[in-house]
């Protein structure tokens, strides 16, 4: 069985769904948590049960170079080797290794670890085989990731090759019989903030024939406007009947905008990093624990969201804690943090089944705009 | 009420016992963890609600400095502030100012901020009443702590000094009625390694008349041996019906030789310091986590301690989330840690009961000697 997607409900473009792997199921909208060394960062796995994610993401290339996919694949699998019996997505680690300088050419990409400098290769077929190691549910296939402010040429270059690593990382995908496996394969949009090129990159994915499809290529220093544009001119183009996931992007205008495109799952380190940086997510927009003003602060972090899993501490409480390079403190607004975004795409199920998503756009924006 | 000290059981010299205040009951001998800024590190309030220690400790001259007491007491004392509702014991700040250089005479010491460079005083006197604000139901008396290798001189004015500080401290704790605010005074037995000072110490602090007393100004740089002897000569001339406390002592065999000699408390932040460190105290001694020998191994950090908080995970897993950076590392060996140490002592008070300790003593130094 491959991954199914059933529409439950529709506002506008937008849609409620459900998807369904051999793993369970979850709906959609959906943010989804990153894990990226087989680990949400200063979370463990029984906090990750607690916050019960759809999704968890982990990082093909971060695996690759610690522990390695071998010892991943010997302790069970991301599944096994973290304890989590969710779904896991795994993204290709194509964004990180084009952050490495690497030597690219049309068979794939050479660069040096940022772990110990050693000397490694991602192709598309290499890619596949690793996450098949990995066992996530659903696999990324390998694609060109230039960076926002590139010239057309790239662009046009990026979206051929894109295209081409997409055949072939298809075609070892069904080869090796990744579905066999449980896995699932997304392929990836790319064409910059060109409205043609995005939509000749999706009709080219879309002929490759994948589980899901994600666009990647945005929210990567590009304007909302362009970002908004760029989506706009992809998301119609995408199956109604697959899954369409936009890669990185967490701000909670952001996501529910794309929501309304007709995207149904996201994913970010935003929450977790601002939590790091001691911000917190609330329905009165960003909060800053610094803060002087929330010394003798009683309330908890987001007095409109009690269920948080921090509500039972103080802002001052918190804050302190982050005065005194406590450890705890991260944690704690991680936990939050995650629990919040998750908690703001139940809502957007909600609001879609009600059809009433613009009056969550409107409410958000008027804390967040 | 005040503190009630009950002994259950008896072997040689080591006691079961069972401490009753207003805030509840718990039994000894006990391991209590350090929560020095209102944390333990790396653990938040409801993690300590599932290690279930008997007592927090928190310290008097961090909390000064931040929040500062005023916030504390503000927010409802140690306990309203972090959530926490079992015992808090506060230590006075005494070993963290002496460490700072500071100016003593006999009415207190002068010391500058580790946080800010501000100038502070410590009295007896005022070193109860931060405590009284800090609400927590066990404070320490200001003692003069003295390097390990301080002359016979300095030990001699150190046992004065710390001798008429606690005549004033107990002054002005019943002035001040810390009692009816549920509070309890510990004094603080200091003499070296001189049994004939460690005496003398002994019976002046005891005839001040505490709610319990503590052995002080050991485990700081002394041998084993001598830290012994030096006990030897104090345990025995403090109350049969008082609680006796060892300040600074975590490591597995040091405890359960002071328990030996009827010892009924301890502190230390051994076990969330190694657990920073990556290592992990097991019934097969200690265990380091960056062992490259654990990079495949999937049994637990300690098979012979299934009742461990971090059991569901293998060796291999947290080994990677340590070589990785990940905070969740330190806070599964921090619960572990804690967990062990704390599970000792239930095995401590168990072969008490069953006039046993010689044999948990002898397994005990088979893992660790």
């Amino acid at each position: 069985m491959t991954l199914q997607f059933n529409v439950l409900a529709q506002d506008g473009q937008a849609r409620k769904g459900r998807i369904t792997t051999p793993r369970g199921s979850f709906t959609t909208p959906c943010f989804m948590p990153v894990g990226t060394r087989a680990a949400v960062r200063t979370l463990d796995t029984s906090d990750l049960e607690a916050l019960n994610p759809p999704v968890v993401l982990a990082n093909t290339y971060h695996l690759m170079m610690r522990p390695g996919p071998e010892v991943v694949e010997q302790m069970g699998g991301v599944h096994g080797f973290t304890g989590w019996s969710g779904h896991v997505l795994t993204d290709s680690g194509g964004y990180q290794v084009f952050s490495l300088d690497p030597k690219v050419d049309d068979d794939g990409a050479t660069f040096r670890s940022t772990y110990d400098g050693t000397s490694h290769r991602f192709t598309a077929e290499r890619v596949v085989d690793v996450q098949l190691q990995l066992g996530s549910d659903i696999q990324m296939v390998l694609d060109v990731c230039p960076p926002s402010e590139a010239p057309a040429t790239v662009q046009r270059q990026t979206v051929d090759r894109t295209a081409d690593w997409a055949v072939r990382a298809r075609r070892r995908f069904l080869e090796v019989e990744g579905h066999n496996a449980g896995a699932n394969q997304f392929g990836i949009v790319q064409g910059g903030t060109d409205p043609a090129l995005r939509a000749e990159s999706a009709a080219r994915t879309v002929e490759v024939g994948f589980d899901g499809y994600a666009v990647g290529g945005l929210s990567v220093g590009e304007s909302p406007g362009q970002m908004m544009v760029a989506l706009a001119a992809t998301a119609p183009l995408l199956p109604q009947d697959q899954p369409r996931y936009f890669m990185g992007l967490g701000d909670p205008i952001g996501l529910l905008e794309c929501v309304a495109l007709g995207v149904d799952m996201f994913d970010c380190v935003l929450p977790t990093r601002l939590a790091r940086h001691g911000t917190a997510l609330t329905w009165e927009g960003r909060l800053n624990l610094g803060n002087s003003s929330l010394a003798n602060d009683d309330r908890p972090v987001d007095p409109h969201f009690p269920a948080s899993p921090a509500a039972r501490y103080s802002r001052a409480y918190l804050r302190h804690l982050f005065n005194v390079d406590e450890p705890s403190a991260a944690r704690m607004l991680t936990l939050h943090n995650v629990a919040w975004l998750l908690a703001l795409m139940e809502e957007a199920q909600d609001a879609i089944a009600t059809g009433t998503l613009d009056r969550l756009i409107a409410k958000t924006a008027e804390a967040w705009g």
